[in-house]
Formats: structure tokens, C-alpha cells, sequence
């Protein structure tokens, strides 16, 4: 019985949900561990300077994943994790934290950069309208995990210790486990040769091998007493420690940039298996890069840009600047695993289509249906809302979803120029579908702020009305007009050009 | 030289502030430790539920202090912490931690309580405008720290372990320290023969002993291994050990409500004496409690409500919703230290208040100065001014110095209604005292949407013209309005009261 409702569920649940998994190089149906429950883990931001706009990218391809999930029903445990320790400024075991070498240059204490940081990016995630996740665990919060986590793997065999630091043991390890397998690299001999000779200092026993704990400098800021002395945990522990701590040993989707599958992701997967000899997920997503005209974005080409450089248009790049949902929609009109290329050209026609989509989605509302509506349509939404579904469906097609409601767009405009008459089944069908596809799904908002945008129009009728009065020598109107404006605080000013008002 | 710098220095930035310090139970001159730095550490919300107005009443009486001190030129350092575990349900060693109760009610995780109303508070902060603190440190995040400072304090005699909970040895203490300075309690024989009888199965020795490290039952979800075994840090550790690591051993402003007096912040004393010798704050500042309608806010007596029942008026006592501005104004009436009644009548005058005196600093930019102007404006525009920095120099009094402001708002209403002109000198400094004072100090804001408000005004007139039309049977005007609105999304609706308008 249990047995049969569990599979009953799990077919109304999953609904053929398909995800690619980097694991195993193919899309699979999405079968959650403990349904209804997911469990969904998305590697955050290192907090030691304004969030790139690549982040922002994974970040929004990851909150339309928790949002599709909860729309099919799932119970999702969404945690995203603030890094504001222990990521290098080689993103592996040599240089400095990238958090305390900004504080020294700032002369401040590391937390005030974390501090910073992170309610900037909170703001920004705000503007591009991302759920907030269920946890948002800091690895400053957990170095007793952490620390545990170094015990276990020492305990296990896979790691050593040197100097105050601890190693986790490739070789040792790859003599029980597979090592590379979500990456696909191989350890290659000759490239270890050199390595090996590159590293002669190196307190490393093989050039794979990575630190879990590093010993830490005495002028080390930010640093912990453990049973190796002063330090900090290894960049690539936090996510290890965090993931299953909050979503259990095994859990079922971890997602990141595609720059983290090596060997940040290859990494958790080795500790989560040395400490508890368990692999700790079952789909592995990665979202890919962003390009600026076809080349990759670096500061040091000139052509990166900061999200408040995109808003506001003040890249030497940029004609103008774009709302962040215009930028978000730009986002999912590319599927999460390709390419992006951020070009003024691309963003200019995705605002106009941004603004087809929501000026039709304003418009369904004011629909009125007919007894006398054509019987197609019907079937025809019903062919497009399940169209969404489908590519939905299909590991978040979120740019084929978008052509979709493209089409219910069309349907939409047709209805309100009058050339086609829709009855009220197929005219609910249709709100619901937008409703549920553009705002809930896809997140999408309508822009900014709407009494901003009827004043605007309520203004041009008032001076529309005033106009016409002085035409026809009607001065009280005018005057009257004239003066209740100004008591508004509205100014109007008549120049050659016409009648323009300001707030005063 | 450097020691005539700093007096110098000192006299200027000092500018005379004086602080009542609960500690001396006196005002005093604030002198900080470090010129021009000043360490500033405040107690953050136990995040187990939405947060109190009374809590909000805190946090809004700091962030003014912070504003002056900043004003002042000072580098304030300010620290107000997450208490995100640990904070029993009795305020004391008894009972269960807040948040993992209310985790267990919703059979969620505990870190999922803390990220939803660490979340509900940050957005209830941003709309009292209270400025962001420096760092924002919880309680989870520096167990560590919390285990050490209990290590030291056990290593200098001041502690004792039973069963894997650590208590904090006051009669040891008191022959060394005194204990309860701050509160001004003194140990009652009597009480503590009584006490001693009831709590005859503690693991206490003296009945006013505190527990800074808690064993941990087995069902517990939030715990840490420690020297002790697995538990939990008392309550009053974090604050002890947070402020410290931040701010240094001894730092200069410690704040919060005045119910945190005893124990919390007794024991706050004790605890950092007890671990590193040292008392660690120089002045210690306490708010006072709310009252409604004269009786104390509490949940049993149905007169306590939270800010956004507040905001939106939904609660029985409350005639209608007040805005954060008007709220964070009417806090701002009386002085931190006094109680502060809550009635809807004293609300009400309060938004009237706060109109007339953000209309008289939306005015105060409209004026212009005339050559010819009064040459007495001046200088009492200078003495209102100045009154405004003594004020806020007298410990923070706030009500004074809006008391001022309205004095300057009367200048500002005379020359705005013609019966007394202005000249440049003086109108300058008018609008550079309420800029400072009214935004910089106070930090209050104009209201909310200056373009809805614009837009009922405009829509009042469109109305009115619509109404005159008609009346005069001009159809084709009382057409076109109602023809564009609609275009516009404005939908007007006649009825015997009137004519109403929404957005569609």
C-alpha cells in the first residue's frame, strides 16, 4: 500500500521532470530522495567585494530551478551558503584570503567587508527578484563542523597532516574511490611529473592533493584554535560540512557555476565520501559562463560589469542602463547550461520583448469573454500552457517556456484588438498559465513602480484638458488647473515644444 | 606635541557630549578610548519570532546614537548581534532554547526559524531606517570563541563544571570582584536561603551562579562538542565574547534595553573580569520599556502588537495604520530613558506632528532669499541651531531637539506665507540645520511614495474637471477623461458619495 502511494506520488510529483546531471552526462528523471521533500544546495558568493554579474547569473538560474520545484509541489530545503572564509585568492591553496586581504587594504576588520558585502548582495538579489533561501549558512559559523569533518577524514585514512596543516591524500584516496569522476579529469602522469618538480617546496605529498585545514600566519586575522594548531578550514570544506549538515548525508541537488566543478565541487565529493563514505548527491547541475560581445568577461579586458553598471547604464559599454528585470528576463531567454553573451544589442531587443511579454500579460486582465468566443482557442492555450510545462519539464528550458508564452502573448493581442472573440474557460486558462509561467516560475515582475508610470499618464491628460481649455479662451478652467497642480507640488512649464511638468 | 594634539582633538570631536552611564549612574563626558574611533555594541534580536516593537524601540534609540556619533566625526565601529541559539525561554538557565522550540512546532529545522526572522527583522530595520550595523556577528558563529573564553574563565577558579555544564562561580567571584554594580542588586541572604531551598536539585552551588556552557540532552538538534561534552553556551556568553572580538578587550559604548540590566549584562561584566581581568565597557547605556495606554506591553493582556500591525493599523486598539516615519518620529518624542506609551491618541498626534514638520522641510527648499531680508532671522536661526547640538549633546535628548526643529519649522512657515523675508546666509543655515537634524541625526525621511501622494492630488483634480464638465453637459471632455483613464489603467467609479477611482 505504501509502496503503491509512494509510486502513485512520485509519478503525479515528478511530473517527468528531467535534469541534466554533470554525474552522469545525461538528463534523468528527477527522482527526489524523501519526496515530497527536496533537498536543493547552491554554492553563494564569497563576500569580499560586489557580486559579479556571472554570480547573479547562477544564482538566478538556481532560483527558477527552487521555484519549479515548488510549483511541482515539492517540499524544497533551499540553502545557499555565504563564503567569508577561507577562499584564496588563487581559488585553491596559494595566496592570501581574498576577505582579509581586502580588509587590510581597507584597514578594517574582515567581518566589516563580510558585513558589507553581504547586505549588498542581499540588495541586489532583491532587485532581480530571488526567493530568499530557507538557510544561508556562513562558514565562519561552522568551523566546529568543519574541524570534525578534518577529524573523520584523518581518522579514515585520506588525509595528513604537515606543519600545522592538513592535506586530504588523493593518492590514498584513489586507491578505494574514484577520483574525477563528476569532472571527467584524469591525473595526468607527466602533468604530476611537472608539478612535482614545480612544487619542490610544496608540503603537498602529490601535486592533487588539497588542504582541509590550513596552518594559519601569526598575523592571520581571522583564525581558529584546532587540534593542529591556529588555522583556517580548507575553502573547499565549508560547502562538504554545510550541505550535509543541513540536508542530510545524501541530498539531492547541488547546484553551482560550471567554473566550480574543478575542483571545488570534485573536492566535496572526495571529503564527503573520506569522512562518511558516502557521495553526498545525487544531481549535480552546473550553470555555465557569461561572455561580453563573444569574449569572456574580465576586468582586466575592461569589458566585465558590475550588476549597478548595468542598471544604471554607466558602463562605457552600455547605450543606456536596464532594469534588473529586464536583465533577469535577458538571463532566461539563454538555457542555464549555455553560454550568455551580454551585448548592448542583445539587452536592447530583450527589454523590447520583455515589454511585448508584460504589456500582454497587463492586458489579459482586462480581457472580457464572450459567449461567443471562438471554440479553437481553447485548445489552442491548452496546446501552449502544456508547451511550458514540457520544456519546463525539460531540465528548465526557461528560453523555449519563454517562446511559449510568446505565442499566448499573441493570443492575448489578438483578443484585445478585437480580432478574435474568447469564452470563458479558455480566457481562465489563459490568465492562470501567464500567471503561473511568467510570475511565479520565472519570476518575472511587472516593472517598477506603476503609480510612477499612471502618473505620467494621468499628467498628460490633465495637460491634454488644459490645452484645450486655453484653446477655447476657458481661462478659469486653465487657471484653476494651473493652480490646484502647483498645490500638488506639480510644476508645469509651456515651451516651444510643448507642456512639460515636474515634481517640485 | 601628540598629547596637545590629542586634547585638542579631543575638545573638538568630544564637542561636550555627555553620556549617562548606568555604571556610574551619572551623566558624564564621553571621552572615547581610542580617538577618533569609537567602539559601539548593541543586543541584537533573539530571532525565534517576529521581532517586539520594544526591541524596535531599542535598536531606534542606538541607530540615533550612532548618527550623532557619526555626525560628531567619530569612526564608530557599530556591532549589534544575531542571537541565534542559546537564549533560554525563562531569560535564564530553565527551560528550552527559543528557537529550537519554535523549530520544533513547525517541525523545521532551527536555522530555518533563524533565517526567516533574521530575515522579517532586516526588513522591518530597513523600514524604521535604521543604518546598517558594521558587523553583524551571531551567536552559532562563534562557538568557538565562546568554548575559550569558558576555558579561561574555569583555568582562573571562576567557574566549576557538573554533568558537562560549566556555572559561573559568584561567591568565588565576589571575593575578588564586586558583582552586581552595574544593576545596583545586592545579594539577599534571606532571598538566597529561600532560593536555595527551592532549587534544591540544582547542579548550582549558590543560587545566583550563571551557566556559560550548557550539557546538551540527546534530542537536542543545536549543539557542539566542547572540553565538557556535547552542549550549548549560556546566554550572556555570546555578548561577552562577540563585543570583545570585535571591539577589543575594553571598548567604549555598550547598549540595550533597560531588562537586559540584570542579569545579562551583569553577568557580561563578570564574565569578561573572570576571563581576562578586565571590566569591558566604559559606558553602559540602557533604553526604557513600552507601555500601552499606561500598562505594560504584554501578549496576555492584548495590548501588545508588532510593527507591521502597527504599519497597517490591523490591531483592535488602533484606529488606523501609522507609517514607520510617523512611528520612528513618535518614538523619537520622548527620551530613551523614559517609558514610552503607546495610545492610538498619542499616534495620531504624532503623524499630525510629523506632517508639519516634514511639510516645513519640503518648504524650507522652496524659499528664496531676498536681499532686503529680516537681519534678526539670522541669529535665531543660529541660537534654534545650536540648541539642536546641545541637546543631542545632553545625553541623546531627542524630544529637545525636535522641540527645536519646530521652532525652525515656524521660520520657515513665516517666510513661506510672506511675513518675513529671508536673507541668503540665514536660509542657508535653516536648510543645513533640518538636513542634518531631520535626516542626517534623526533620521527621518519623507514619507513613503511621493508619486502616489502626487497622483491621488492629480487624480482629485482630474475628478473635479470631469464633475465641472459634466455639469456643464460637455460631453466630449467628460468622455475623453473617463476614455483615457481607462487607457491609463484607472478605472473611476460614481456613486451617491462621489466619485472613487482605482488602479485596474
Amino acid at each position: 500500500m505504501d509502496y503503491l502511494f509512494l509510486l502513485a506520488y512520485l509519478c503525479i510529483m515528478s511530473a517527468g521532470l528531467h535534469i541534466y546531471n554533470t554525474l552522469s552526462r545525461k538528463k534523468e528523471l528527477f527522482v527526489p530522495l524523501n519526496p515530497p521533500f527536496v533537498g536543493l544546495y547552491v554554492c553563494g558568493p564569497t563576500v569580499y567585494d560586489e557580486v559579479h554579474l556571472g554570480n547573479m547569473r547562477q544564482f538566478t538560474s538556481f532560483d527558477v530551478v527552487y521555484r519549479y520545484l515548488s510549483h511541482l509541489g515539492f517540499k524544497v530545503r533551499y540553502v545557499r551558503n555565504i563564503t567569508d572564509v577561507g577562499h584564496l585568492t588563487d581559488d585553491g591553496d596559494q595566496g592570501e584570503d581574498k576577505i582579509e586581504k581586502k580588509a587590510r587594504a581597507n584597514q578594517i576588520e574582515p567581518m566589516e567587508i563580510v558585513q558589507k558585502y553581504t547586505n549588498g548582495f542581499h540588495h541586489i538579489a532583491k532587485l532581480f527578484n530571488l526567493i530568499e533561501p530557507n538557510i544561508e549558512p556562513t562558514a565562519t559559523g561552522h568551523i566546529i563542523e568543519q574541524i570534525e569533518m578534518v577529524k573523520r577524514i584523518l581518522a579514515n585514512g585520506y588525509a595528513y597532516e604537515v606543519n600545522g596543516s592538513v592535506y586530504f591524500d588523493v593518492k590514498r584516496y584513489m586507491q578505494d574511490h574514484k577520483y574525477g569522476e563528476l569532472s571527467g579529469r584524469k591525473i595526468d602522469e607527466q602533468l604530476e611529473q611537472t608539478r612535482e618538480e614545480l612544487e619542490g617546496g610544496s608540503e603537498k605529498k602529490y601535486f592533487a592533493d588539497f588542504g582541509i585545514w590550513k596552518a594559519a600566519a601569526p598575523e592571520t586575522i581571522m583564525k581558529w584554535p584546532s587540534p593542529w594548531g591556529e588555522g583556517v578550514p580548507g575553502w573547499h570544506l565549508e560547502c562538504s560540512v554545510m550541505s550535509t549538515k543541513y540536508l542530510g548525508q545524501e541530498f539531492d541537488i547541488h547546484g553551482g557555476g560550471m567554473d566550480l566543478k574543478f575542483p571545488h565541487h570534485e573536492c566535496e565529493i572526495a571529503q564527503s565520501v573520506g569522512a562518511d563514505g558516502k557521495a553526498p548527491v545525487r544531481y549535480w547541475m552546473h550553470g555555465n559562463m557569461l561572455t561580453v560581445n563573444g569574449e569572456k568577461m574580465s576586468k582586466s579586458k575592461g569589458n566585465s560589469f558590475l550588476p549597478m553598471e548595468l542598471f544604471s547604464g554607466s558602463h562605457p559599454m552600455l547605450s543606456k542602463g536596464f532594469s534588473p528585470m529586464v536583465v533577469r528576463f535577458f538571463m532566461l531567454q539563454t538555457h542555464y547550461s549555455s553560454t550568455l553573451d551580454f551585448s548592448n544589442e542583445a539587452l536592447e531587443a530583450s527589454e523590447k520583448g520583455f515589454q511585448r511579454l508584460m504589456n500582454a500579460y497587463t492586458n489579459v486582465w482586462k480581457l472580457s469573454a464572450s459567449a461567443d468566443g471562438n471554440p479553437v482557442l481553447l485548445s489552442e492555450i491548452q496546446k501552449y500552457s502544456q508547451a511550458c510545462e514540457e520544456h519546463m519539464n525539460d531540465d528548465f528550458n526557461t528560453p523555449k517556456t519563454i517562446a511559449s508564452l510568446f505565442e499566448l502573448a499573441a493570443i492575448v493581442n489578438k483578443v484585445s484588438n478585437g480580432l478574435e472573440k474568447i469564452h470563458e474557460e479558455a480566457l481562465t486558462v489563459l490568465q492562470q498559465t501567464m500567471k503561473t509561467y511568467i510570475e511565479k516560475v520565472l519570476g518575472l515582475q511587472p516593472e517598477a513602480n506603476q503609480d510612477s508610470q499612471t502618473l505620467d499618464k494621468a499628467m498628460d491628460l490633465i495637460i491634454e484638458i488644459r490645452k484645450q481649455a486655453r484653446q477655447n479662451k476657458d481661462w478659469a478652467t486653465s487657471d484653476q488647473i494651473r493652480d490646484e497642480l502647483a498645490a500638488a507640488g506639480i510644476q508645469i512649464k509651456d515651451t516651444k515644444d510643448g507642456t512639460s511638468w515636474s515634481l517640485v
